[in-house]
């Protein structure tokens, strides 16, 4: 799966800090600790501090070392770590040093990677763990470091449990007689089966709304021309600005587009074109308003207190009455203005001038986002578990009318496939393991 | 001198990367970070993992977590070290979840001003360690490294010890009859002066050449107007530009203007105001020269190959045979046309043409700096340290008129000057340590 070099490379971010880290993982990694450090004993976990040299014994730095012996490391390969002083120059120098020495530089994510493949972590802990360096906000970190504990790993396995368990009996129900199983096999089947159900299609929707927890969600803009669109955007920009421009290592269009609004992060999508648009007319037809309902987490829609609802604004009222599902904050804007707008048309809304905060705003999309993430549900965190679980409940569905109609070799069929699906989010699923479970269980004795 | 709080800091750089560090220290970081972690024991030194708690009790990630138990930390108090996964979010949490438990934000450089008051460094190690997170060269890295080490520290020991010698005679001298002191005494004393006046002249010239080992040495570009600086002044900075320009957490206008030549970093200054020139016409008077050779450790010299040697070239010629000691190179530019200028105005020259690459002046460069740098000679990495030093080497020069006079009062008043002067590099001077050599060597017995 990999080749067996020593691998380094600078675990810390680059820039001006107080301690850089070094790490080095594979069979070499002491041998090359004892070179640099010229230390002949060490301790596993036991951080000392110790002269470190380069390739002519000129000092480098005083640092500290700490030795991981395999398997309990991160990796499950020996592992040295070096708690050099910060900045840039020495962490480079003993990643040289370390080169020199017959280590070679680690693959972006090679040391997860290795981690995996020596079982020391699942594939869903992978992710927590690539995701959650990126993590902008409180219930990011919170989130992943749930799946980072095993969260889904425990939920994967139950299902997988719960799957194996239907398949052991069927495949005795195909080899035996049926009435030499007890009679309520098939309601028990069946039963199990609308509970995975159930399980699963929560996680998937509580997941689809919790999308945005880790990218931020996505909230869009939407209104006839002239509305005050771009004026509400630039708001929105500037609100709590420094939160986020602050965060280093963030691409300057992510900064640019995300604000902090209490405990998370929105990204301002900006369907409409309307910073590109040179000119004040704000360019948006009735099929970018279905892409940006269709794209984002909230839709802003604006309607104009000073005007008399239009068209347009009849057009746009209609799509708010097609996508009810979807979180859609209707705004009666320029409410300074003498109103000309039928207020009857759009309910629940909220009242702005070009002249007030968007406070009131602010707090109700704060509102809906508190309530699409605070709770306890089981959510996935990227597309590949979404995908897996989507397609797991694809085949369960495949496999209810086989089950119905006795027809257990295909029903079998479909749980494997759902099985294999399933256990893809945590490793690729090992056909031993299914035998295990049915000769464990069954103890057939044959 | 410092409030006993308990601190807590990120000490890793800001940005993106696999790790962490989050350090606490103070009478109460054990019992922040057994809140924290729930763990009830901690082994001293034993990277341990552990879950890390927020205060309702909500995971906030897995991480390693190191114990130093004062004194043998790097503060010399209790410290805590969270080792947590990277990313801006999760570190911030977790000094939040320190502040939340009664630690507070420690202050730049708190945690070395500890370390110096609880004996743990001296002003020499807490220099080293402040400048070399911003180095940028492996030889700066190699020489804060050696103060790390404790070469300064153990220079000025010397020094104090030669001083404290003096001093003690002399108190002997005055307080007994001439006649009881062994005859050689003054000669003696003499002798040591003289050696602490030379090791210090050497320290100080060796210093002073070394000055840009850390921050980068000045190159000036002198001329007079169309003689070719400008377009020097671009080929330079394009010199392997990528490999300062990848470093982060240095400021762009440093970037613009640094350069890595072998393993020198060079920073070109721009006394003439070159770039600021918007017209083609440079701005350079002799004053600014003269400024430049003043500030720059190398200055280079062009004299234009095609037109004949005029006035000005004189002036800068004339500079040049004034400035002897400075590191000038001379280079004819424009190779390439007919020769007017009279060669033998100027020797040893560099030719360069518009066309050619600069290469032979890199080299040149890349030889004086080496020359500067390459050797094992005490150097310091302060403006304050050679201020102390030029101090201490005041103070022994004032002291050598009353000694050949016999004014031995006035001898010990400079000598004790001398004495605070170059402690202060280390630790403000205890007057006790004299004591202790006084009655420790002499045993008088009174």
């Amino acid at each position: 799966m990999f080749d067996d070099a020593t691998i380094v490379a600078i675990a810390t971010a680059n820039g001006i800090g107080s301690i850089s880290i070094v790490r080095i993982s594979g069979a070499n990694a002491l041998e090359i600790a004892t070179k640099i450090s010229k230390k002949t004993t060490f301790l596993p976990r036991l951080a000392t501090l110790s002269s470190l040299y380069d390739i002519n014994n000129e000092v480098i730095d005083e640092a500290l070392v700490i030795y991981f012996k395999a398997p309990f490391s991160f990796t499950g390969e020996d592992v040295i770590e070096f708690q050099c002083h910060g900045g840039v120059a020495i962490a480079n120098m003993l990643v040289n040093e370390a080169l020199k020495r017959g280590a070679r530089i680690a693959n972006p994510g090679e040391f997860s990677k290795r981690a995996f493949f020596n079982n020391k972590i699942d594939l869903t802990k992978a992710e927590a763990i690539s995701k959650i360096i990126e993590a902008r906000s409180e219930d990011a970190v919170k989130l992943l470091a749930r799946q980072l504990k095993g969260e889904l790993t425990n939920f994967v396995n139950e299902i997988r449990e719960d799957l194996l368990f239907m398949l052991a009996y069927t495949e005795v129900s195909i080899d035996y007689a049926e009435d030499d199983l007890p009679s309520d096999i098939f309601a028990q089947i069946k039963s199990k089966m609308e509970k995975i159900i159930v399980k699963l299609t929560n996680t998937l929707d509580a997941s689809r709304r919790r999308e945005g927890m880790i990218e931020g969600f996505k909230v869009a803009i939407i209104g006839k021309p002239n509305v005050g669109k771009s004026s509400l955007l630039n708001k929105l920009l500037n609100y709590d600005r420094a939160i986020i421009s602050d965060i280093a290592g963030t691409t300057r269009d992510t900064i640019e587009e995300s604000v902090k609004i209490g405990t998370h992060i929105i990204k301002i999508v900006d369907t409409a074109g309307i910073r590109d648009a040179s000119d004040i007319i704000e360019k948006i037809g009735i099929e970018k308003s279905i892409q940006a309902i269709n794209e984002a987490d909230i839709v802003i829609a604006l309607f104009d207190n000073g005007k008399v609802c239009d068209d347009e604004d009849k057009k746009i009222i209609e799509l708010i009455e097609e996508n009810l599902h979807k979180e859609i904050i209707k705004v009666l804007n320029k409410s300074d203005l003498q109103n000309k707008f039928d207020k009857t048309k759009i309910e629940n809304f909220i009242k702005l001038s070009t002249k007030d905060d968007i406070n009131p705003l602010v707090k109700k999309i704060e509102l809906i986002l508190d309530s699409n993430t605070h709770s306890d549900e089981m959510t996935l965190i990227s597309k590949r578990q979404i995908l897996s679980v989507e397609n797991t409940l694809y085949s369960i569905n495949l496999s209810k009318n086989p089950l119905e109609t006795g027809e257990l070799e295909f029903f079998a069929h479909y749980i494997t496939e759902a099985l294999e699906q399933i256990s893809s989010i945590t490793r690729p699923y090992e056909n031993d393991q299914m035998l295990d479970v049915m000769f464990g269980e069954f103890c057939l004795g044959k």
